[in-house]
């Protein structure tokens, strides 16, 4: 069926990114697998086409395109290229939002030229070993001295951290024991700050382009002008900014997820088993009609609710419902997907391999399955 | 989300109806299950109502709204109200438009008073004993004898047949060896004509409000003037109609999960086992925050193929997709759903156990899931 | 693979009920469905052929061989000829054993010509309308009165208990707050007490040849010498049946899903869709694969629990894994063969169909799968 | 429940394999994942230990005992200690059998000693890429030229390729048109032969420790004292040897799906979320439940086929369904036991992970899910 939402602009947007990526990616793309990260410059050059900046305001070389729709295009582009950037997503559809919702007048004067222009790129500390995404497990502190917080602390499952010239963390700036995911704020760590260490990058079962590591400060002196909105908001403005993650993980997810589906229609009418395509087979025919009936219906319901995110409207449980189900969509997908492959499908080097591998996780980060099945079961009165 | 598509007039006729059902069917739906029939005075007041007529031209009583929104309202509404009416979802979204399409002027004359005041309820005989839904295995013949149609035959799994005045029959009128899905014709065959038996009522799984019958055909001689459209067409007749059919059936079973959850929902929370409500338990949270997620997505869905059937554009590929998608849902969700009801949930003076038992079979009829699995993978290009 | 466990004598007792279901039972069964009962003579029947006896000392006309096998082979046989008989298994396997356990030597005297010539036919009655099988729950009070105990309250889903002479009715003769499962006893009440009443028979989805009845005590008088066991033994004395109970269960779902199996693949031979045997096609041909592999693993778990239990070493943790393996498989054995029966799956006369409304039952009583998983998530140290 | 088959012989094998790897292996297996290989010592270290010889003749310093219930033992100890070696199950159950069943007497003297040594590690060169694992396809040849076979071709997915010294080839040995999978023969490839080539090592989603390459045959002049078994056997050969390379993955595939089970049982009680351990959630300890059954069935399963294969009489079709279900088992439990680890299940060094990522390939290799349904579907008679 016929997508909506999306205008002439949208899709020349689209068009010239999905140009970009065949062109300039895609035939590198194994490199950067290879050195499992993205190299500095592809950002630099994101932001010369103007994709970084689509945001931000004029004043600072952006688009004054505060459109979200712009990021589902370039979450779907990239994932249709089948380079899965995550650092990126995190960077435009997580981080990025932190900025232009609660940098004040000095901060934007100091940051939005660069993150605009991809010299500066940023990442989130959130999650902290043994806590998981409870916020109110957050041990990391930041004591006020003078001008200075001093954090200490670690963080973990950092996307794009190794790459970081700006870190949003969270930290406890004060102490309330009857809520304990209260007192928490936003500082904004800069890559070199004495104490601030970047730890190893952890090794995944995909995700091979990206790094996701560990960081630990130890007394890092975070000048309060490094604060980003109010003391003791983090709560509220993390909260605030998790539709827009759910929203889109969702979009990346089943963007994958047709990835997967492409890439296989392709190699089943192709490869050859028993004398006949794959594709030959009813039982491929059906796995894949199965697949092809389920995007459909998710496609129609990312539409729904990417147009309620772009009206200022998308309630957290939608965002919770949509992403629970494109996430559990595309574990299926690929899983099926992989399996008509044979061992071909078990082999790095076909997509799929990738697109399989890749998937595992997000089921799990932005909010497990089971914290989505949480907050959905709430809004049932249950 | 919001669903998008229903103006004001589509929600007061679905306030109009909603009261209608809660005050006149509800009370006494118990008894037509018992009788194992909708009585036919039921038609009469949904004729007065205005509810059967919404489609037909003014000149005949009609609404003068032909528009697919009405019969998704009359569908989601009777599912909401637990009253399941198939026999009046056939008439009204498979049989009427037959009439509508293809009756001529004297058929209109005719049948379309009745067809709006509901004195006329009307089936259809498209299956076979033993052919299925193939209709290359069509062996009904409709034998040209002057002014006559001469039919033998017999046809199956009629909804409705008991209760109908008139009967749109598929019969062979011609002969092709090369292509057995040409010849067709649709004959209006009238209760009362002479070598016209209805059958018995088949005992099914649930359904019970509504009969479905065998029909035989001995040497009954049809009025040439009862002929729908051109001889020969109805192979091509059927399948204009089979989009509709089968979003329709996707409306019915989606609504049908949703009732289903909603009754589970108030279940749960009433219900006590070990000393807690049954939604206490996390297991009964997350099955039906994933039933709920489910149907949310098949929502979107089905919002988006209504819209593009209203615009005349729903392809027989998405039809099938959101007839497969709709209908699976439908058999997780009540499974699941009744699951919770413990004991209960198999006594059938409990919703949940009807809607279980109704269920099983909109998988089947309108093309199996296996049907639409093979629409949809040829346009893969598998 | 082979099955094992089965000895000689089991084998020809198997014979001889398959004969005897064969030439006395199939042919007439669908009158038993359609008067919805049993009749009275068939338990004499089997009382003659020494099925209801086995396990009974031979001093009361028993077979002297107390072992489960031999129940075993009855609820395969009886699945295998597709004549479903809940009544005849709970009888067997639920409620003679607490006669066999527990009757004293008086009781003895008193029942156990009856139980082995089938003139007495036996019920229980644990369940309470709104507590479920939480024995905590249970508020039929039988008070001492003299040599009677005055018993009051009421239950629901007895299976039999239309037909039965003796129903071993659990009810609080004393009170414990601190452990509200304390303080019951089985009380054997016999039909015609007066304040006895049986109530209407329920509705189900399935089952349609057994009874499930309601039954109410007023006042009844049952005398101290109807106390089967010790007062205030029921706790323990129901605790020690749930393994066998369950077990059984397991054993008719697992040879129903085979019966599933069975009736499937003899019709997607004889059958012809699209001019070619519905077994031709390769999702016809998965599918039955998919079951018939299931069916293997199940029917290896059923013969190591058998064996187990006969040596009196099946612990209820893995009567609980057969039960829930078993009832699960059987769900989705009989929805994925039906579906190939294409709308016949749906009609009655069709056995898939009514193995289809049986079999919803299963992961309910004895016990819910729930309940199942939450004892087997003990065993596991969680 | 309790397993059969295992003797006391047996028990104390596996204690002995068990210490040994605990000791030996667990501590430096993630040295031999970093550098993508076992170390070749480690299998003279198997062959001092007996592991290797166990199946061969006492005269060529084996162990006198072809019992497979040894592999079995070795086969669920290494998936226990989380060291998944792939070569050596293969090296054990698929290839040498081969050298037992086939070798002559020179061939015996020639290779015996060195595979009970662990001097000699042979694979299997069955797959060529684009034939998969379809015979009648297999275009490598070996034409007889005096005393020797001259062989080109191709093959693909050589498990222990880079290791192996001697691979056993599958080579077109003569022509048949009629019956494309007759005139192959088993010819045995040394490490050095001119024209031998080892291609790369394919990267895998999983199975990090165990090389999987490529070979490329140039007029290798392979001597006629090389052929294993009789000219133009291979079929009958390849097809004798495949009901215990499935059994064998589906012993390992059930073990590894164990020990994903107990790895995720002590994660979830150590591991806390939102103030409580992950196994106080319902759904965790459902999740866990359900898994632990599925491997009780599972296991009875495999210890029956086991039986059966040990006493010469495991049928095909049965070695089919046990691969079948195990893989497709294994392939659940991994993926339901990765998600309740969050975040940490992704990464490698949770053992969760990578027995998730070394899973994915047992649905596909030793014949893929869809040719085992195949298998068992023809068994039905379909």
């Amino acid at each position: 069926m016929r997508r909506t939402g999306f205008t002439a602009d949208h899709e020349s947007f689209r068009q010239m990114l999905r140009d970009y990526l065949t062109r300039e990616v895609v035939p590198v793309f194994d490199d950067w697998l290879a050195a499992g990260a993205v190299p500095r410059d592809f950002f630099r050059n994101l932001g010369k086409l103007g994709v970084l900046g689509m945001a931000f305001p004029a004043e600072y070389g952006g688009g004054d395109q505060p459109d979200f729709t712009y990021n589902a295009v370039i979450n779907e582009e990239c994932a249709r290229a089948l380079v899965a950037l995550g650092t990126l997503q995190v960077h435009l559809d997580v981080v990025v939002p932190y900025f232009l919702d609660h940098a004040d007048e000095a901060q934007r004067g100091r940051w939005f030229p660069g993150l605009v222009s991809g010299d500066l790129f940023a990442a989130i500390g959130m999650t902290e070993p043994g806590a998981g995404s409870d916020l109110a497990g957050v041990r990391t502190t930041a004591v006020r001295d003078g001008e200075h917080y001093v954090l200490n602390g670690a963080k973990t499952f950092i996307s794009g951290g190794a790459l970081a010239d700006l870190v949003v963390v969270v930290a406890r700036t004060s102490r309330s024991e009857s809520d304990r995911r209260r007192g928490l704020s936003l500082l904004v760590v800069e890559d070199g700050m004495p104490g601030f260490e970047k730890g190893r990058n952890l090794a995944k079962i995909g995700l091979k382009v990206q790094d996701t590591i560990e960081l630990s400060f130890t007394d890092v002196r975070v000048p309060v002008e490094n604060l980003l909105g109010e003391e003791g908001a983090a709560f509220e403005q993390l909260t605030h900014g998790l539709p827009q993650e759910r929203l889109s993980i969702a979009i990346s997810s089943l963007a994958a997820a047709r990835a997967a589906l492409d890439t296989t229609v392709t190699y089943v009418r192709e490869r050859h088993v028993f004398g006949k395509p794959v594709s030959y087979f009813q039982n491929t025919r059906f796995e894949l009609a199965a697949v092809a009936t389920e995007i459909e219906a998710a496609q129609a319901m990312v539409d729904r609710a990417l147009a309620e995110h772009v009206a200022g409207e998308l309630s957290p449980v939608d965002a919770a419902k949509v992403k629970l189900y494109c996430t559990e969509l595309q574990g299926r997908t690929v899983d099926r997907c992989l399996q008509l492959f044979g061992g071909y499908g078990y082999i790095l080097e076909y997509p799929i391999a990738r697109l399989y591998a890749d998937a595992r996780v997000t089921r799990i980060y932005g909010g497990t399955s089971e914290i989505m099945k949480t907050i959905i079961s709430k809004s049932l009165g249950l």
